[in-house]
């Protein structure tokens, strides 16, 4: 793995989380993150701030201690004053995982948005090799440019998403989730379409991208990931469109993968998923 | 336009519209369609068989007339039997445009399919110039490959999408419509992933696609069309995919084209509207 964020210095994995991962059954994007994290070493930071429900970060305490992690806790972040608890930072700061719950990012946005929390997050995932995983409104964050939130609908239209400051753990992606289960394709090619710059990912519900610190991202889960690359784009007529219109995006290139299918953002190349096997 | 079907043979324009058009205030694609077919000398013969409203034809009748057609004629196919009626196809022999209502695709493939009817349509289109529109059910069954029907959303899925034999003007486009308003990205893919040779062709509400003898694809309407270009398609999974697996795609192109936007699919190029100003 390529170690580019300067000497001594090591990014974590980035894990986008479509939502409704499987939590109990047979829980392997859950699973996968807690070996990710060190396994029986692993210690888990839980961000419940985007849901509403009291118990999210509880039951997320459980999921990950059953499945094996040293430590999990939950650090319920509910108003921008919370941030500065020296307790909560100290567990930030040993912690080798954070995992940010789902429900509404606007509430991650403006309660952790600018705070010594997020700039906590960013600068131990970028230079400690901290990795952190966000499941629906904790995998929209994660980027730079967010989706805050947005109309359904297979086809772009000029006032179809409103973007946001993210995290900022990278700018190279824009993350949409429950997308097939909420039809986002339109929502998330505009946002493309604003500035074709970053890669669109799609995300399906108990489906993530796991993307390693070479840049690599492998598919986990039950359902696709849809990836949108513009880098071949043409023309968008974003900035002559009307409220309303639908927008016109000539030459994006679209791949649809599934569990272990790879993409490399720096090549731009999809791969198919390595098999052990011998047999033709 | 290039004359590539034969000797003293021309194709005619064949129209796919989304569905939905706009038949009053502003008919802007159906007064185009009635241009098409020879403005004041148009003789347009309406097939309203997919619909179960008994007045569909008669309604078009007055539509295309107020736009100016010299003919408006409805021949209400019922039964297959009805495909026989010497009176309807001499209307089918003398008219410059056929137009296929909305409704329900396999009530045309199963009235029509197959019979004289079809046939006459084909012929004419293929050789006698006969330009032939369908909005809807009507658009669906212009191909060679019909989606009878399927399921709602962004991801492609294997038993998403049930395909059927349409009435074969053209074995270049897989047409789906209400693309915007009914989600259907999803089932187009899977449309594509059986077999990647034709471009799918997503239709919204008030959109068509007019597609000249020179295989140009001009688009006209309200809203957008979304092409699927899956000639650089490296890889599908459909034939490993179990009922309701998603369904890896890998090198999909997709554009998305607004009013007067062409596609050549000769070239596979798409351009933006020609502007006639000289300003810069």
């Amino acid at each position: 793995m390529r170690d580019d964020v300067g000497p001594n210095k090591r990014r974590g994995t980035l894990i986008a989380i479509g939502g409704a991962e499987e939590k109990s059954r047979d829980p392997k994007i859950l699973a996968e993150f807690v070996q990710i994290c060190g396994g029986p070493d692993a210690k888990i930071a839980i961000i419940p701030t985007a849901s509403r429900l009291s118990d999210t970060g509880t039951r997320y305490e459980k999921t990950f201690k059953d499945l094996g992690a040293a430590k999990a806790k939950s650090l319920p972040y509910e108003h921008r004053r919370d941030c500065k608890k020296e307790e909560w930072l100290k567990v930030l700061e040993a912690c080798t995982g954070v995992f940010l719950t789902g429900g509404n990012q606007l509430r991650l946005s403006t309660t952790l948005g600018g705070t010594i929390v997020a700039k906590t997050l960013r600068r131990r995932h970028q230079q400690e090799g901290l990795h952190v995983a966000g499941t629906s409104a904790g995998a929209a964050i994660l980027s730079e440019h967010m989706i805050a939130f947005g109309d359904e609908g297979s086809t772009p239209r000029a006032d179809m998403v409103t973007l946001a400051p993210g995290l900022g753990l990278t700018s190279r992606l824009i993350i949409d989730q429950h997308f097939r289960q909420r039809d986002r394709l339109g929502r998330l090619l505009t946002a493309l379409a604003y500035n074709p710059a970053a890669f669109g990912i799609g995300l399906d519900e108990d489906t993530a991208a796991f993307i390693g610190p070479d840049d690599v991202l492998e598919v986990h889960g039950s359902g696709a990931l849809t990836i949108v690359d513009p880098k071949d784009v043409e023309y968008t007529s974003m900035d002559s469109s009307h409220r309303d219109d639908p927008v016109c995006v000539i030459g994006l290139r679209l791949h649809v993968l599934t569990e272990r299918c790879t993409f490399d953002l720096s090549t731009r190349e999809a791969r198919l998923p390595v098999t052990t096997s011998n047999a033709s």
